[in-house]
């Protein structure tokens, strides 16, 4: 199923965020032109797939519109922020195709946007007027920073054990994944049983989601991942599929060479070339769809509605995408 | 009166907050030794004026402990969490007398000790089960940073009113001040009328405190200062002082020639000796006294006790101070 025909019973609560959006951008508030110029560019696009979760498990139980828009809004906006400030430390030049804010505006700018949509993000999730879910949002942004720092001083670091790559994934995806999804069911006023399931699909989602974005930078086209492809080897971050390279080929073997020698390019493409021309992908979303599959394992608890089903098929897109 | 006299009858308050960093800094959570080591350099020293006025407005009032300790920690960890993120951009060397975070560890890895950083204020602000204050925190952090970004953008302007700096001052400085002393006033349960005499008191103080500030920029030593004489005109900042040499001698002057021609070092000498040697440093210590006393000119409304005495002293204290 497409994405747009998934989140098509909740199209109405997205179209609502898409609207807060751009009111945001547009907004009186702290009003001068470039920062304007700089929300527009920020504020469009994405798979939305944060905002749609919260939505989605708020749906499941009791919906309060008044509550789950604002708490949608922020773990989008906390989502855009950390993707500002990665691009900055990571020097990227595009993201979706289109070039970054520290492409167009620098580094320096780009850590106060992500700053001030941190902050959006937090009254957005205050706005909730849910004190749990703040410390929620709290919590997994500090989650979030610890772990990209933790994953900065591992990087180029082969000596990497699938247990610290799960770790990482688990903080750097995973965790917004399940604030999404157990901040949808908080703010419905899920019975805890289902506040619990709701955290771990969300967890279990976002690994899935996680995994499969590892992959599509070594399978993907540059114009399907709107970004370079190889960009994690590019950058010193070892994920799944060049872990099972190593495995295979401990000895001569280009992600070894490219981790000992950063300037050679030619690794990162023979290291591409290997996995595309291995079992590895295969063998990456096998581990994908177990993820995905523990994910579903127990929505049945749930009442039985058209937002249960929206999650289970949330379940096999994230698997199936390709971008 | 030394700071440590005002501080006398919240010691114990602010010796919390301390160990409070303490264990922040050694804490298991989280737990990778880099992170610890980045947090034991960040979390000492400074003059913890912030937390000091978030608890002595709230011992105006009915003081709760549980309550108040938490927003002392998050006023402070917010502050932190911004020079942090203003020293990587600024490429600042030194702050307080110590090596900056991006100096010691580099640009990128400040960007995420600063993201955790406001996290970790976040969850604090939480703790205080309050969701007025932590509306008032988010909003706080946009105010800091949209008005960076502003002065980012208007970086090498000459053309900046005075309307404007005390704009910028009142975003940068100003309103952190404001959102300790009004957190501590909500807190405490203060009724409304003092809950807004103790915002304006902030924001006053906190006009007044950056006025001295960007006075002590040029007349005060390396030593007394930590970093650099001169900083803001070297990054490109027009401060009062500098607005006032400009006024004086509007053709041929150090601070046009600094700005223009952004090389040459020996300008920001010169407008440091032509500032040290006019009335320019008295008539900005007039305008730092006069929000002093406007922070104070209502604060008779609040009951008499010592907490009210400390806010007269720190009046006192902001503009006499040397370093």
């Amino acid at each position: 199923m497409k994405l747009s025909e998934i989140y098509q019973p909740v199209e109405a609560d997205l179209k609502a965020v898409s609207d807060q959006f751009q009111l945001l951008a547009e907004g009186k508030r702290e009003s001068f032109p470039e920062l304007h110029k700089m929300l527009r560019h920020t504020l469009v696009g994405g798979k939305v797939i944060r905002p749609a979760l919260t939505i989605i498990c708020c749906h499941c139980f009791n919906y309060e519109q008044a509550k789950v828009l604002p708490m949608a809004t922020a773990s989008e906006l906390m989502h855009i922020s950390t993707l500002i400030h990665d691009d900055a430390i990571d020097k990227a030049d595009t993201r979706r195709g289109v070039a970054t804010v520290n492409a167009l505006w620098g580094t320096d700018k780009a850590i106060l946007l992500g700053d001030y949509l941190f902050a959006r993000a937090g009254e957005f999730a205050a706005a909730t007027e849910n004190i749990r879910v703040v410390k929620l949002f709290s919590r997994t942004l500090q989650i979030i920073s610890s772990g990209e720092l933790n994953q900065f001083f591992s990087a180029y670091n082969l000596k990497q054990t699938r247990e610290q790559y799960f770790k990482k994934i688990s903080g750097k995806t995973a965790s917004l994944f399940s604030l999404a999804t157990e901040s949808g069911a908080i703010l419905s006023g899920a019975p805890e049983k289902s506040v619990k399931t709701l955290r771990e699909y969300g967890h279990h989602l976002g690994i899935a989601f996680q995994i499969v974005d590892d992959i599509l930078d070594f399978i993907g086209t540059e114009e399907e991942l709107g970004k370079p492809v190889g960009s994690d080897l590019a950058q010193g971050t070892l994920t799944l599929p060049a872990m099972l390279l190593l495995e295979r080929y401990p000895e001569n073997n280009p992600v070894k060479r490219r981790f000992e020698n950063r300037d050679d390019k030619d690794n990162i493409k023979q290291a591409i070339e290997m996995i595309r021309n291995s079992p590895i992908v295969d063998e990456c979303y096998l581990v994908a769809s177990e993820y995905s599959a523990r994910a579903c394992q127990d929505l049945t608890e749930l009442p039985e509605n058209s937002s249960r089903e929206a999650l289970f098929e949330l379940a096999k897109y994230v698997v199936a995408r390709k971008k």
